[in-house]
């Protein structure tokens, strides 16, 4: 949410030589992304985002991050297309750092989602599962269940300073998951972080998925829990069946989950939910002195943990069978 | 240089519901401007910027600033010109701040300014004063010499931490500058703030001049002698007289100088590095323990200062008599 790297004229100038998107109009540096610096760019062809990975996207997850949204607007997607420069490349260096330029997708992240946004997004998420479907790269989800209890054990300590009881509701939640944890459900390419800020609409429809930057290989339905999580709960905390229910209905009118996911559900959900409290906790405790930036509240998640705790079908989250 | 009011999509729908600027397509934070919050909207009719006022900025001055920009584009001056509601309205209310929409200028800020660029910049300080001439409001130069001894005093006990031996130097410039700054110059608005990150430029010509939040009512040599400190020195702190020259000749071709604004060309220009030296030097001294933004050197001014004392002529800045 900053920009990190500064980004001087002439070096944008050399940059851009490489590309043929037209003369370069004007650049702003633009508040969006996860740890990027983001600029974006108009030139005399239209408008482009800049990007400048900094030091928390690994370097060599590049090519599948690239490859991938590559593949995904080949087969329709609306997300960010990488730009390829005269000789084909899509990945370049400027001020010390890996750059790349995507195109702009139009679109306003809707900050609190009513049921047609759930079911918009239900939709566009099978349609992302649908068009990654035959992507070749794999990447592991270094945030999946076996990344979770590091990351509990960095916060274990700390963790009842920030909510009571919250190390041992945690524990006990992390041993039931790594225990239960669904195998072998179908899969592919996931978005992984798909927040609202990560989609933009225009009207009631989806216009653009962004941020592709935790995507990886790994369990539909998990993608559809983190959703359930991060757009079908209220400001407090209550769980929006008629929003699930949206958003499973519509993302079934494109991929029907099997019996084996619909069973899954509720521990995938539970699972999601200890996914964002977790790496949540651990910025909580970990922000550095003096820093101008917020992190984002863990409890937010334990509140949802204690929802998705009582849940005991996929039912309560609004899924109903395919029916006709 | 920072996002500092958060806009929420809902919130932002309605504050646009007054304008006819056609559909919203997206809105992003953008690093620039003082201290205010600023958004790059594209929405069916082009793309503009939103201006949140921050503190800093006077509410009571928006009419200056407002009614300012106003003038100036009506007179052609290529500067953001503010929108009006439906009703007329400029100025409306957006997250409990002041909130404007002006129009969007392309064009890219010269980091390094060449003579080119310095040849067009004065031509367009002179075409900013011509287009001002006739502009009925006024708003006296609050950092201007009788501003100064305050500030001088806010910083004078600690300066020396910042170089050897600058409270007394700075001491002595202040006294001959109360003591000898010329009056009664001509005048009119001034942008008195025309930085490099303020002009924008496409190609070689000047498309824009943004940023009037300092603009005031004073002696129109005294913003060419902001411009000569901004954009004539060179990273060693050299003036390059060969910039000097291509300024002020260009300037001149549009509104020759009066023999009275040629001699007190040397003292002006040292007073506005003064100004800059003491405004940044306060903000150096007040950085609130652990900001994340370093202020600007106010020893980049003290160098500066060391040039303008020894020069006994405007010659030493590249003016020459129009001839022809």
């Amino acid at each position: 949410m900053a920009v990190y790297t500064e980004v001087l004229d002439e070096a944008l100038a050399a940059f851009l030589a490489a590309y043929e998107i037209g003369d370069l109009l004007s650049y702003k540096g633009i508040a969006e992304g996860v740890e990027n610096t983001n600029f974006i760019l108009h030139t005399t062809t239209g408008s482009y985002i800049l990007t400048l990975y900094e030091k928390r996207v690994k370097e060599g997850d590049l090519p599948f991050f690239l490859g991938l949204m590559q593949h995904l607007a080949a087969n329709g997607l609306a997300c960010p297309q990488p730009i390829r420069t005269r000789d084909g490349a899509t990945l370049g260096r400027l001020c010390g750092r890996p750059a790349v330029i995507v195109s702009f997708l139009e679109g306003v992240s809707v900050r609190r989602p009513g049921v047609r946004h759930c079911r918009a997004l239900g939709a566009a998420l099978a349609g992302l599962h649908a068009a990654g479907a035959d992507f070749p790269m794999q990447r592991p989800n270094a945030l999946s269940v076996a990344g979770w209890r590091p990351l509990f054990e960095a916060a274990e300590a700390q963790a009842d300073r920030v909510a009571s009881g919250l190390a041992a509701r945690t524990r006990a939640d992390l041993t039931l998951l790594e225990e239960s944890w669904p195998q072998d459900l179908p899969g592919g390419v996931i978005h992984a972080d798909l927040f609202t800020d990560n989609v933009f609409f225009l009207g009631d429809e989806v216009s653009g998925l962004i941020d592709f930057y935790f995507a990886c290989t790994d369990a539909f339905a998990y993608d559809l829990a983190i959703c359930l999580n991060a757009w079908c709960f209220e400001a407090d905390y209550a769980f929006n069946r008629t929003k699930g229910q949206a958003m499973i209905a519509a993302y079934q009118a494109v991929r029907p989950l099997e019996p084996r996911e619909v069973e899954a559900l509720p521990l995938l959900a539970r699972g999601a939910a200890l996914r964002f409290m977790l790496t949540r906790l651990v910025d909580w405790l970990n922000v550095p002195p003096g820093a101008l930036v917020k992190p984002k509240d863990p409890l937010e998640y334990d509140r949802r943990l204690a929802f998705h705790r009582k849940v005991a079908a996929a039912e309560e989250y609004g899924w109903s069978p395919v029916t006709g």
